[in-house]
């Protein structure tokens, strides 16, 4: 497997663009993302587990219920959720795209991010459709990337090409993230395209299975959206014979989205609100990935570590107290803990007690903007890892005054 | 029932002292505490529920196993966490105390708080035991609460009077918060005294319902700490028949129980780490208690709404988030939201949509430094209560480098 250029174009037969229709007031900021496929996709998605759901998730939902897609709609800067017209607007969006498209309005998914319960205006994306579809090429994936972007600093985009057989495939997946991110099932927005060929029900399996151990792994604030969304595309240009059951080709394909799926995971922590350092929890020797999960999680949610790596401090007695209310089962007595970055790493902790350490070292060390914090349980061979990132002075700006 | 002063030491028969001994640097703070009953005293405490627990815990539960006790000592700026040696530094301390007041060491209650996984000197309380000891007196409470303090700006007393039977009784309180405040069963350190006659087993009784209203429904950060503990210690001294079923005395004890928990965590929140605003959700029309808790705290524990109400941004939808991840089975289209304050209330959302309202006003209520959001489920008439605090700048600052 390698990396690619092209994010979701990289994929043969889809287009994508970005541009900006008005729904922001900032001119320079694309606000309307489109992604169209030549052909009819198998489509799986997973959706936000919070009960409060924007409209686009049911829209969605409706039309793809079916395993096919051939285009995604996709507005930042109104999440359109908890307005009563909501699904009304949803479905509007869906048909501008495929009447210009010439598809059918039910092979279209909608996505929506930003405010909740701020009105959403049609005007805007009635305006703009034109040039939206117009401008769909293969080079668009920057600009689609750009038009899901919020308080995201950086554009998320990876492509990957790897062998299905004798056939070389693609797969490539954009991503916003930044605030209101601890997916449960599902992450804020994230679209994946592939030419393999492989069944609806396959890809979905596929999905649902990969997201368990990456976006169900991310965490930024520890704030489920309402607006998550995971959709995958796999248009079968590649050719390969299609995907129907596990084995050897289902076992590539899934490796390929996982790559693609942790790569996106690690943009999204990284640009994570206000964020400085990209945090990655890797918790070993667990009794089984469930506990090693649960750790994880529990570690790169914990804001006063969060705080710590922030200020470059050592402070892993925050480490064990998260382990500690976790939830999960663990002897607290058979803990390493070290922390690792580009600059070497440092033990702190032995057997759940504190062992002496350089404190220049560890400074050195954490000082670093990609930080490893290394749980070892000591109590069997499972392994998860989670993401997330420091908490910062900016995170309270950003997210003070949000709306303004 | 009314306020009086004294804390700690309003009920009869108990003094205190708080000095500096020596475990922190900077002499002009407390940081050692010593709570005094002329006679042995019923003892009922809950502890935090973090599998990483302080040395000090395991020690307490032993001591007052019996369910009687007649001092306190307690320390800040080291938690005795994560220590080879913590529990022979705990029962040392409590040896310490025991000699000094001339009573058994298996009736002195021990608790720390500060830095986890700091190996811990005997030596500075060695040295400060005598002049800690000699200056118990019924004035104490302020002392002994400062020498609790660690990132709290404000020390934490109340007491209060009220009648069992024909008896005037006391309660007092003090109590330590600031970060690493989510208890799970219990708070950092809270330190009730009553004059009150009760038998251990219905004081226990007491205790263990009432944190679930009150200690377990306060969040600062999330993180719940690793030596939480509320201890309450009733020496019978006001002469009430002794309560020993429940009945109209036990709860009349209950209520004076609960007015001092609920206003130590008033405090608690408003102190928070970098707080600048008391956050209390009052979740109103649950078909169960159970449905109302989780959706309180759910909603005062929210990074993106506590950064808002910093901003004084009625960004309600981060309010409905909250609700729709907290996991209680609610109808989000039956919710009504207002927020208040001194300044006057405000509705922002019905029936789970957005309504109008005026962003000036709502800005002007929200600029106080004491702000209740008002949730209606419309679905009972169960209630609940959560405290919490805003999300700051100094938050960040004072974890972002703690240890130094």
């Amino acid at each position: 497997m390698k990396q690619i250029t092209g994010g979701i174009c990289a994929a043969e037969g889809f287009t994508a663009n970005g541009i900006h229709c008005g729904i922001r007031k900032n001119r320079s900021k694309r606000d309307l993302s489109l992604i169209f496929s030549q052909n009819r996709a198998a489509c799986a998605a997973v959706y936000t587990q919070n009960l409060v759901k924007g409209a686009p998730i049911s829209v969605t939902k409706a039309h793809i219920a079916d395993g096919f897609a051939q285009a995604v709609i996709v507005n930042s800067g109104n999440a359109n959720t908890c307005n009563f017209n909501g699904v009304e607007i949803a479905e509007s969006m869906g048909a501008l795209a495929a009447e210009k498209l010439n598809i059918s309005a039910k092979d279209v998914v909608v996505a929506s991010t930003g405010v909740i319960g701020l009105p959403m205006s049609l005007d805007p994306i009635r305006g703009g459709i034109d040039s939206l579809v117009s401008g769909l090429s293969r080079e668009g994936s920057a600009n689609a990337a750009e038009g899901i972007m919020t308080t995201d600093t950086r554009k998320k985009e990876i492509a990957v090409e790897f062998a299905i057989g004798s056939k070389t495939c693609r797969m490539g997946g954009i991503a916003k993230g930044s605030g209101m991110i601890h997916p449960n099932m599902a992450t804020m927005l994230v679209f994946i395209t592939t030419d393999v060929s492989i069944t609806p029900e396959m890809l979905q399996k596929a999905l649902s299975t990969d997201v368990k151990s990456s976006f169900n792994m991310l965490s930024i604030d520890g704030d489920t959206s309402t607006n998550d969304m995971v959709v995958v595309m796999a248009n079968g240009k590649a050719g390969n014979e299609t995907i129907k059951t596990g084995g050897e080709d289902f076992s590539a394909f899934c490796k390929a989205l996982n790559t693609v799926t942790v790569a996106l995971c690690k943009m999204i922590a990284a640009d994570g609100e206000g964020a400085t350092k990209l945090l990655e929890c890797e918790v070993s020797g667990a009794s089984d990935v469930e506990t090693a999960r649960t750790v994880a999680k529990s570690v790169i949610c914990s804001s006063l570590l969060k705080a710590a790596m922030f200020g470059a401090d050592a402070n892993w007695g925050r480490v064990l107290c998260a382990i500690g209310y976790s939830g999960a089962k663990v002897d607290i007595n058979r803990i390493d803990l070290r922390f690792r970055s580009a600059k070497g790493d440092i033990l702190v902790c032995k057997d759940g007690h504190g062992v002496d350490f350089s404190e220049e070292r560890a400074k050195e060390i954490l000082l670093e903007n990609e930080i490893e914090i290394l749980v070892n349980l000591n109590a069997g061979d499972c392994t998860s890892k989670a993401w997330g990132c420091d908490l910062t002075y900016d995170y309270v700006k950003i997210n003070g005054d949000y709306r303004t």
